[in-house]
């Protein structure tokens, strides 16, 4: 007998039928034996239902107001499951973000959590109450709503995962598991039995989609076993743990991609050592997440630099640029928009020299422009023109031999 | 200056136009050099909408969890209203029940108000801010969301008002008043320019719909000055305050009506002390509400009680007679279905004998015939058959002048 958290996100809970099979597999696991805590996201297309109202009201509606009003949306899904979970004969409560004590610093939008007050879902399950507890959102001090950003009901489950001990957190997603790369683009995708948390954070962050990397974080410093896996399929998913055992040849896990990235290079800056902080340092401020960031012509006075944003990021990028003009202090801006982000991920590589060589290789040979690269120890990233994604990925998928290895016995 | 309280119901934010024109009302009042607190409900058929997922789910699904789903409604309505306030300029700000301080008793789906917390409500104020509150709901000691039933917004806008010794508390709605009787059913039925708040609570009670009881009596107690009108139309509404002018002749004030109505008889009840307070206490305890209640055969040793429900309560009513038949000790139960309720409302009555006199002659002159009767101080209902409704009110509010004598100058 173990406590076991379980998250479904939106497209698991999309209808009241599938609160209804989601119900079911909750009550799989409790009578199992385990403790049950559940984390569900708001149904299917609630949330892109209730930023199309706001956005009717308002281009840029106050942020402390969004969270107010996309909170609603798991407020709904973990009634409805409480209540189904009842009607099946289970004794069972839920609670919002501030019910379930989720503690979050005071932004809006995209809070982190502080801490969170378990006393009250201990003694539910102590008395055997099934607990539903809405993911995605939080409370300050001060009693303001708050939400986790996107994905966050991720976050909210491994949290609650690593606060109340727990022994496993199982991430029920419209998929099965973790691929070698998106199998809605690349037939020979396979799934993995197993990827460490390393190797999810930078697949996770590339863009793969299944799980928030901000979510594989806290499970790697809390050391919560995670599952990824399907709430429809009773198949095994994908576990990610600290230690996978490295298969023949597996140098390589998995491809990442994503498009709609856009290039912005800012050109004729001061070459000081303050030009880059102060650069990224007001993106920072402005809530603009800078992916991978380049520096040219270090030896003049001058430098260039480039950096890759969202293209949904663009309009607000080169705003506050502009803005900020003065005190940056640069000649120009550049940007190139219609671009993607392909990478190649796997804790492999640490030991095995020539996997970014091999990768330019294989992209040179199908005559890819590579824009942009950055590396870590376990991931090789390259920027490249968004109509040669796929080809891109499909290239690389049969060079890295993802087709043939990917099974874990 | 002074401090206005605004409700605005769920037609009237029935759609994000409507909100803006809500955040219109809003900023008139404002402009004026008003204080405003704004109390909104779910928009339109939200709550429908809502119950309808959870019958899906389950038959009775755990009120409970009904107070956690119905409660997104009013939480979207505020953030929404708030967001369209700050579009337009002003320093607005957002509150759930439980934010606002709204503590209710631990009763779910019907819970009342004990005190209402103002601290922030009174430092936003203090501050210039239009604070949007969300309209029925509250929160438990436990910190258990509640919702104060059907038509609770106006209760929560009335205790408001009186809780912050607001100067007045508009209510805003699709009518653009109080009416002699419905002018949806009855063409010369007029706006009333004035009621006193007991004839407002009988018109209330007997289904006027306009305005809640509860409201009525929370205002009558606090001496919260009340007007109902028009979202849309700018034109006075009806003024619900402590005494009102006597128009002459104007004996009778308002012809109220409901229909879905239901006779319950217990027949051959031990005719003892007891017997009353045990059948009422018992259906009371099971949350279900009597209306008129008629004893016959006090003479003998077994009494017959007849009482009215509303016609969706007999399945419960019968259940709870069933379950309690030992206790209660009855022969039989009959029940009548397809009954309807029409009063007369009027504070002239008190001094004007023969008013229910002249109503029962009214009715036999229509050959309706009446089943059960009810009076007080400034109403008598009548129980006929739903088929005989309209008739009975036409006729109703021709015999009393309503048609002529309803405009107070």
């Amino acid at each position: 007998m173990g406590l076991i958290v379980q998250k479904f996100g939106g497209t698991s809970v999309g209808s009241v039928e599938k609160i209804l099979n989601v119900a079911g597999r909750v009550a799989e696991e409790k009578q199992n034996g385990n403790d049950v805590v559940v984390v569900v996201s708001a149904m299917g297309k609630t949330t892109d239902k209730l930023v199309e109202m706001a956005r009717d009201i308002s281009s840029s509606p106050s942020k402390r107001e969004m969270d107010m009003l996309l909170t609603t949306g798991e407020q709904v899904t973990i009634s409805l499951l409480a209540m189904a979970l009842i009607e099946k004969g289970f004794d069972a409560v839920s609670y919002t973000g501030w019910q379930a004590g989720m503690m979050t610093e005071p932004v809006h939008g995209n809070a982190r959590i502080l801490d969170i007050k378990t006393d009250t879902i201990k003694r539910d399950l102590a008395e055997g109450k099934v607990v539903v507890v809405a993911g995605f959102q939080g409370i300050t001090e001060e009693s303001q709503i708050t939400t986790l950003g996107r994905g966050g009901s991720d976050t909210t489950a491994v949290a609650l995962a690593a606060a109340l001990g727990a022994d496993k957190c199982d991430i029920y997603t419209d998929v099965t598991g973790v691929f070698t790369t998106d199998p809605r683009y690349v037939k020979g995708a396979r799934k993995l039995l197993g990827v460490s948390y390393d190797e999810m954070l930078e697949l996770a962050n590339l863009g793969a989609g299944v799980l928030h990397p901000r979510a594989v974080e806290f499970a790697k410093n809390y050391g919560v076993a995670l599952e990824v896996r399907s709430s429809m399929e009773r198949v095994s998913g994908t576990v990610i743990e600290e230690e996978v055992e490295m298969e023949q040849n597996l140098v390589v896990r998995g491809i990442a991609f994503e498009d709609q990235i856009t290039r912005v290079s800012v050109i004729g800056l001061d070459n000081t050592l303050k030009s880059l902080p102060t650069i990224f340092s007001t993106l920072a401020e402005n809530h603009i997440n800078v992916d991978i960031i380049v520096q040219n012509g270090t030896g003049t006075d001058k430098a260039n630099i480039s950096f890759s944003i969202k293209s949904s990021d663009l309009a607000e990028t080169l705003e506050v640029l502009e803005r900020n003009k003065d005190l940056l202090n640069y000649q120009s801006i550049e940007s190139e928009t219609g671009l993607s982000k392909v990478s190649i991920v796997g804790s492999g590589m640490v030991s095995n020299p020539g996997v970014a060589a091999k990768m330019f290789e294989v992209l040179a040979s199908q005559e890819i422009q590579v824009k942009m690269v950055s590396t870590s120890e376990i991931k090789v990233s390259t920027v490249l023109v968004d109509k040669q994604m796929v080809q891109a990925v499909e290239a690389l998928h049969d060079a890295f031999d993802l087709s043939e290895a990917a099974v874990r016995s």
